[in-house]
Formats: C-alpha cells, structure tokens, sequence
C-alpha cells in the first residue's frame, strides 16, 4: 500500500465540508464525561464506522480512579421574577458548569454570584467550565449577560441528574496484517466546541472510515471517550493488550486556522514522533513541534510512567493557546474545512510513513551496484548534480545496513520519504535489497 | 531540612557586613604558604567555628612534591643614603616578593631593578608577586614610586627566614546524618588581597558557622590551606577518604560587583554542576558557567586525573579577569558587603539543592492518581495553563521512576527546584511516592 | 618526525609552479576510463615516484561489475561541404564524447543534433561529456560553435576503437614503520580538465614524492586510477588488505582560488575528520566542512557499507558548485600555483597530525607534578593568565589517562595540535607520560 493508495478518492475540498459537516450534527448535544450526550455523539458515529459501545458502571474501580456517576440533564434556567428566562440551557449547553447536581430554588443575585462565571475579556463569549469530582453547580454567563441581571431575586433551576449508571466509550477496531497496533485517540466529552474536539472526533471517524476500505500492515484502534476518566478506563480493561500498541496519536484542535502543532510522546524519539515530524518539515507549512509535558489531553494517561507509550498529540492551535478554547466561541465558525481537511491529509501521511518504514540490507554492499544495468541510472548533464531519484537511489544503498530505516534515511539525506520509499522499492524489485528480518 | 531552615535568622544585610569585617580583620595579615601569617589567620577563624590545625613538616614527601620551609618576615625596606625609608614593608605586605629569602645590602639602582616589580599600566598600584619554588628576593613597587627613586645607592633590607618548620592548615569537619561529604575549599596564602581570597575565607567560615548550627544530611568538610602546596598536602594525606567525597567547592573571589561565575568540575556534568548551574539560572541576575580547565585555583589539585572529584568553583569575577587583581587594589573597598552576601546566598540554595536532591519512585505509576480526591488538585481557570504547583505535581509524578532526581525533574519541567521540591513533599505525604533505594 | 621535518625545504611558491608545470604536462593528453591516455599519464608521473602500473583486462569481474573495453581514438572532426573542419578533436579532445564509439558518416545537421552537447548558458565554453556504461557517440561544442553551423550535410568522424584490452591504475606503496596505512586516491580518467582532477593528481604525486623521502610512521599507499570502476577494481582486487587502511583522503579539486572545503568520511568522527577539522580551523582561511553524502568522487565507493573506510574527501570548491566545473574553461588558468601549494601544505598539516596523534597515560596523575623543578614552569607576570606552552602543559598532564588522543587534547583545550605536542614531548623526556599500549 502507498500513498497513492491512502489519498485515492479523497477530495480534499470534499471531505473538509464532510468533516465540517458531522461537527455540525454533533455540534448541539451536550456531553459531559457520563450520560446520554455521549451515547447521542457515538451513535451519529457508528453511522460512518463500525463502533463497539462500551458501557463500565459506575463505582468500577480503574486503577486508582472509581467510575463516576452518571450525569443527565433535561433543562436549566434562571428566570427574573417576571417569569422571564434571562439564562436559557435551550440557548446553549455551555450556560450550565458541566456536571452540576441538580438545583431548583429562589435566590438574591448576590448569593446566586458565586455560582456565575464570566469572561469579562471577552464580554459575548460564555466560558466552558466543568466540576467532575466536586459536586457543585454553576452557570456560565456572558459577561454582557451577566451585567444585565439586577440586584434581585432570581429563580433558579438545572433539572440535572447525577446517578449510578454507565461510562460509555465507542472503539473501532481495524485488524490489519499485523496484530501490532496503531492507538488513534480522541475525546468526546466536551458539549458545544468545534475545536475542542469535536474537530478531533471528526477526523478520527473520518479515518477510521477510509482505513476500513484498506488493506493495512498494522491494526488500528481508534477510541472516542470521555477525557482522563475514560482513557483511564480503557488502559485499565486493556492492560493486558497495551504491548501491542507500537505507534498512536490523540487527535485535538484541528480545525482552527492555526499552524500545525505537534507534541512528541513521552519518548520523544518514537518512530511516530520522527514521522510526524518528517510530514510538518515537507509540509511548505509553518509548524511548531513541542516535547512532551505531563499535561494537556489523554497523552498524560498513555504517556504514564507505568505505560510510556509511543503517543503523541496532533493539533493545530494547542489548548489554552488560542483565546476561543473553553468558550462559546469555539463554535462552528472556527473550525474550517480547509484546515480540517489539511489535518486530516497530514495524518494520511503520517500513517502511510508508519504503514512503509521498512528496514534493509544492501545485498551488494561492496561498492555500488551497476545502476546503469539495472535501468537505476538517470543520465543527466554533468554539470550539475545528478537528479534526486538517483541521489535516493544512492543514499538507500550506502545507509541500508538492517540498522537506519527508511525514515531515517530520508531524514538523513534530506529527501522526502516518498522518493526515498519509490527508490527503496525499485532497489527491492532488482533484487539489491531485501527486508531486515528480526 | 529544607530551604528556609536554611536562611533561617539570616539577614542577608547584616551578614554581608560581617563578612567584611572578617575580612578587614584578616587584611593586614601577611600571609604566605607556610609561616605564622597563615597560623594568625586561622587562628582568628577559629573563633567563629572549631578547626582542626594541621601541621606537617618541612621534607614531607606528598605525591611529587616535599612540603617547603618556612617563611617567616618580621620587616623590609628600601633607605636611601639619607636613611630614608622609601619602601617600608609596615604599609603593605605587597611590597616584598613572597617566600623572599633574607637579604641586607647596599646596592645601586641599576642593580635592584631586577629585583624590583611594577605595574606601569597601573602606576598608583603594588603588584603582588610571590617566588616559591625558586629561591630569590625582590621588591614590588608601584610604578609611581619606581619613578621616584634616583640612580643612586640604597640600603635593602629583607628581614625575613626560610627555615625548617611547617606547612599549616585548618580543617572544619562537621558530621551529618551520612558518611558522604561535601568537600568547601578556600585558600588562605594570599596576603594583602581581598577578593583573592579573604572573600572566600569568609563565605566558607561563615558556611560553616551556619551549617554547625544545623542538621544535615551530608557531612560537610571546610579547607583553609594555602593554594597548591596545601591542598596536595591535605589529598596525600587524606586519599584514603577521597572516596567519600560526593560534591565540592572551591571559593574564591566571591566579593567584587561582578556577576557569578562557575567553572564546571571536570566531569562537566556532576550533581554539583547541575545544581550549581540550576541557581544561577534562577537568580535573576546574568551569570556565566565556564568548562573546567587545568588551570585556577586548587580545583586542578581535586580533579587532577587521578581523583577527578565532582568539584566545581564559584567565583564572581574569576582570577585574571579583573583589573585589580594581585595588586594592593584587590583592597577592602574592592569587596562589598551585597556581593558577598549574595554569593552567600547562592551557596545556600545551591547546598539546599545538593541536601534535597531525591530520586523517587511513583507508586501509581498507571495513569495518573487522582489528585483533587488527596487534596493536589488546584482549581484553575478552565481557559489557561494549571498553576505551577498543579504542574509540578504532574512532572514530580510523570518522571519518578527511580532515574531522574528532583533536581533533573525540574530542569527537565523548567521549574524551580524548591516548587518541585515541595510538590515531592505532598506526594510523599499522600503516599503515591517513595524514596529511591539503590 | 615532526612538521618542521615535513616542511622541511618545501618552498611553497616554488612547489607551487611545479604543481602546475606537472598539470601543464598532462593537460593535453586524452584520458579516458580506459585506454593509452591513462598509461601516459601514469608513464610521467612515473617519472616523479615509482609507480607499480596495473593492467586489468577486460571483462574481469570486480565485484558487482566487469573490467570494460578499452577506448583509443586518433582524431575525430565535423567536416562541412568545402571539407573544412568545423569542429577538431585536435583543438580540443573534449570536443568526443568520451568512450565515443567509432563513426564516419555523412548526416544533415538535424540528425546530427542529437548527437551534439553545447552550454548555452556559457557560449564560449566546450561541455565535457562522458557515455561509459552506453555505447554512443557524440560531440560537444561550444554554443557559438553550434549557432555557426548550417542547415546542411556534414561528415562526421570519430577514428576511436573500443575493444578487449586492459584498464590501467598506477599505485605507489611508501613502506613505514607501521603496517598500518594511509590511502590517498585521486582519479586520473578526466581528459583536459584542471582542477578536476589535474590537481588532485598533481598534489598526490608531490605528496608521494615528498614522504618518500621521509621516514613514516604509517605505510602510505597512493593511487592513481579512473573514477568508480577504478576505485572498484583497485578495492575488489586488494579486498584482504583494507583492514590495514587507518586513514586515508580522496583529493579532487585542489587547484581553484575558492576556499578548503572537506567532506567528511561516512563515519563522520573518524580520526582523519578530526585532524582535517583541526588543520582547517587553524588555517585563519574561510572554509566548510560538509557531511558525508553517497556522491561525489571515489569516496562513493570506498565508504560503501561494506567498506566504511576511513576517508573523506578534500577539495577547495567542489565538483558541480563552480560554473567552469566539467568545462573547457576549467583550464590551465583556473589553477593556480598558490591555491595548489596551500592544498599541498594543508595535507602536510594533516598528515603530520595524523602521524603524530598519540595517545599517552600520564605517571603522575594525582595531583600535579612539580613543574618548575623538571624546567616545565613559564614565570609568568601573575597579573594575567599563564603562557600557552604552560597550558598546554597542564592541559595535556589533565587529559592524558589514555583515552583521548592528543588531538582531542588539543581540540578540547582550544589549543593548536604542535603547541600540544611539543607540551607532550616535554613531558614525555621528564618521565612524566608514557605512551599507552593497546
């Protein structure tokens, strides 16, 4: 399989609008970590991919986590004491601190400030707050909102529930040649942002569709969970499979029209960490790439000391870095398809690295081969240097010792890994190298 | 023990101003390798900590080299016929050559110019010369009165001995919790010269004044020797303990208004040097840290090749770098007190880090723990980065495995040693760490 | 043997001229891979340095490839219609594309166009041109030559045979102490081109004579040979000797006014990397220092995988980044005899680092020695740093515990290889280093 193969029928102007157009549909639900929003999102999923749901009740021990309860909500609100609703949940599922016990009762403006949170720097926006392991509630407000309201009695309602039930987390399992694996994933707990990560959750179900029109060398695992707790979940049910997990990426934040960011897994020098970096560097992109840190998304989990992974994490704008993260403003405006698209070619390339990164022997390692004779020579003016199919041609031989793979070559000689791959296979076909066995 | 225990009742103020006068007292001593000026000089240290003398005789065979006589100079002078004392020893110690034999003659001027020193590009100032290993006498002038002397005759007097006797120097041994040492070396053969070295004479006296008073978990070893002879003399008598030895420093010229400078140990990357390197970058202040080289103080005597010990120096401005140095302007208005103090300071953070220094083993190594349940979760605002003590936990948990030490953990995070520290000190305390064993 | 004795009676100026009588001398001879071109030109430098010539007929397998045909020519010319030549291989014998088949016929000048090679881009200028593994014909021209010819039938003539018969290469075998040998290669298959490669031949053939004269450490082993297949046959037939080559230089491109530049061996840290490193940093001339890649000259075939030797390639420009690069305008006036004994003193630099580069373990590593009582102590006004010649002193007793060599001594105290050298050779007469055994 090549790239060729990878990219065949994908119009890139095509599925941008595609992927933009599933954010649309989950856009609207409101998920939290627990409960049926997350339930809605894997459904519309399972529409495009074949998705095992997963449900783990709550107080199942996952290693030093418990599964939470579940939480449901039906309606929340704050009215004037003219009956009229100045905040409104039906307007938008940031209004309410994400997993807020239920609440129903009048009070002054003075007490119910406590419970508000505002972004005064940004005076239309609704901030994204969330409370999982402290049961609290809350409303977030838009600043201009929140000026509004009058130093009187409101009356105040979330119609929330918060009880024994499921943590639901949807899997899509590719086998491929091979039983190693390739983990791809994302979260799907946030409510109404595009970004984060509904942009990931897009081009995961997006992926996962086109590998599942394919023949892979490896297996591939895509998992759309709740963030920390349902990573969590699914490294504790999996523990005994992690060891095949040769390569991963979680995928966020990559719809916006930042410049790609990648951050390396824990290792720092994964094979996935060199591939990544060898798709940004032949982009003709700017792009940043940033070691690891034990923050940020489900990199921490997989990154663990206890599993140290080879996982990275793909983005555009990383979290916290781009002043819509966490608001009302991460909405269906930011994201666009152009850049969801050219998220989703980037991984493309990156998964047709892994796919190919093989390791040779030069069969002739005492000076070159007749390239001539084996129509592997590209006569040129002499003048100059010769053409770079023949310099790829030339650095595969010379650094093909069962040692350096083709990644690594290319990174060497500065050639882009496909020419040095279309070398590499015509090398094969003269029978001048043969694949590095164990 | 930690970092405040360690600037407990230090008033940095204060402290700087006692230095100084250590300092002052020490001045108008004539010191010199060996000879009763070194003995005076102890003596007065070891009012302020208990010292061990050392004396060891001349012909003492230690490694390649025999411990010389002694020196001893009760006065000298250069009389015009007049009787007219135009170099009077009694108003610097400068004037006479170090380890001068005795000497008493009339000579004309042309003759005493070879043995006559100055400093033509510095005319007010008294060069400082010494000749120890080649017996011979000289005068050191400065080049103002150099000029003023006449073609004439003068009476040369140098009252002085080179005699059988000993080789001193003074040991303050305080005991810790461990075996291993730390190793603090200042020499106290300089006679005149502040910030070579009555500086570091009195940062290490006063170290260790404070330390006496504290409990520490390294032993702590003070050497005031005079440079050279006196350090090879102390590891030639003391190789069999070298192996105790667990990090070093020299201090020497700690007082003048320039910024800290250290020189690498000759391993480059020691504890020592890392810690070192780690309060310098966090001072605030412009720093510089050299490579080791065979040249210096006795810091080329502990990482000659055959001990190579993990000993660094600390220094502001090093020897030869500032115009003052060995002359009479390396005076008492050359230290200052805020230098000295801030250069005492620094050896407190950087002793605090070497005391500190653990490497942990994470408990719960799989995914993270849950933080907010034990009471290390800081609540943050949702839209930017934790606070640092949120981030210090997740680094200290994500890179304990038993490898890293706190200090390489928070260069690794880029956060200071002490927030790392004590975010090391919560997770103890919750149980999800333990301490290292070998 | 020291670089004084290297040096010795080496007038660079005069050297210089005899450089370019010798390319003088071999300018107009027609090389070729093959042939009597080649035999007259090792026949004079025969007459400079014994030569072993080596005849290798056709169709002997070298490795992956076959000795190929032999190639002479007579004359070769384009005639008009009036018989007039209007291209002479006499004027010039790279008007043939070498290894030009025999041809002689009559064709309208459309026909012969696909045979004619012109560079516009330089109208005065005759390309050079090569069809060794393709048996063709074809002239070159310059582009004003070309613009002049008509619309109308020429004859056209190559008188060259190619045929069974031999391929050349002269090797010239300096004996020294050591069986341990130095390769110096250069290629001898380039018809009237200067600097590639008259140059390098002419330097290697001085080089030769010059250490003939001399006793070596090492064994030094030149050869003169064609490009690829002669490397090949050369590395095919000695194959059971290689493990004897230590270090070795390709040189190519010597004589041209641009600054040093130097390829590295496919190691990359090898010894001869470091002392061409050392030699070119210490020159105060501009130069570059470029890593290993798998084109180029001879060094292709000689760092080849199963190889790896220790050779880089020394040049001033290199091949294909000077426009007069494989050109008629690469002629006698683009070498220079000052350009060509500056490359000839740079591989005196280097091979008497290379001849010199012990490594040596000191006696008396614990502590310093007593320097001034062995004559090994510069006094030295104390104001200022000590002499070189001390720190070189210091340096090498600090380094030397039989590890690194003395030009990593030297390359890591900052310091020029003879400085540390002669700091060694002191040393080592007072007893105070040995040399270290394997």
């Amino acid at each position: 399989m090549n790239f060729n193969d990878f990219k065949k029928d994908v119009d890139l102007d095509a599925v941008g609008h595609e992927f933009h157009r599933l954010i649309a549909q989950l856009y609207p639900i409101c998920r939290s970590i627990t409960g049926n929003g997350v339930r809605e999102t894997l459904g519309i999923i399972n529409k495009h991919i074949p998705l095992d749901i997963h449900n783990v009740p709550t107080g199942e021990k996952v290693f030093d986590w418990i599964v939470p309860k579940e939480w449901n909500i039906k309606d929340a609100y704050i009215k004037d004491l003219k009956g009229k609703k100045v905040i409104d949940f039906k307007e938008s599922n940031l209004h309410v601190v994400s997993y807020s016990k239920p609440v129903k009762k009048k009070m002054f403006l003075k007490e119910l400030k406590e419970h508000i949170f505002t972004l005064p720097e940004h005076p239309n926006w609704i901030p994204y707050r969330n409370s999982y392991y402290n049961e609290t509630w809350g409303f977030c407000l838009s600043y201009k909102q929140f000026l509004e309201m009058k130093d009187e009695e409101y009356e105040v309602c979330i119609d929330s529930s918060l009880e024994e039930g499921e943590l639901t987390y949807g899997e899509c399992f590719l086998e491929g040649e091979r039983q190693d694996e390739v983990l791809i994933s994302c979260h799907v707990c946030h409510p109404s942002l595009c970004n984060d990560n509904l942009s990931g959750v897009s081009i995961a179900a997006f992926l996962a569709r086109h590998f599942a029109s394919m023949s892979m060398k490896y297996s591939y695992r895509f998992l759309f969970h709740p963030t920390t707790i349902g990573s969590i979940t699914w490294l504790a049910l999996n523990e005994a499979k992690l060891n095949k997990i040769k390569h991963g990426l979680v995928l966020a934040c990559l719809g916006d029209p930042g410049m790609s960011t990648y951050k390396k897994s824990r290792r720092g020098g994964a094979e996935i960490d060199q591939a990544v970096a060898h798709v940004l560097k032949y982009s003709n992109q700017n792009f940043e790439i940033i070691d690891f840190s034990p923050f940020g998304y489900d990199e921490r989990q997989f990154c663990s000391p206890g599993f140290d992974l080879p996982i990275g994490c793909l983005m555009r704008t990383p979290n916290g870095k781009f002043k819509e993260y966490h608001t009302s403003a991460d909405n269906l405006d930011f994201v666009h398809p152009t850049s969801l698209a050219d998220s989703f070619l980037k991984c493309l390339k990156i998964f047709h690295i892994i796919e190919n990164n093989t390791t040779y022997v030069n069969l002739n390692p005492k000076c070159e081969p007749r390239l001539g004779y084996r129509g592997l020579y590209w006569p040129s003016n002499t003048q100059h240097e010769p053409p770079i199919e023949q310099l790829s041609v030339l650095w595969v031989l010379n650094l093909s010792e069962g040692k350096l793979n083709l990644l690594e070559i290319a990174d060497r000689a500065g050639i882009e890994f496909d020419i040095i791959k279309t070398a590499a296979d015509k090398l094969l076909a003269q029978g001048l190298l043969k694949i590095k066995t164990k």
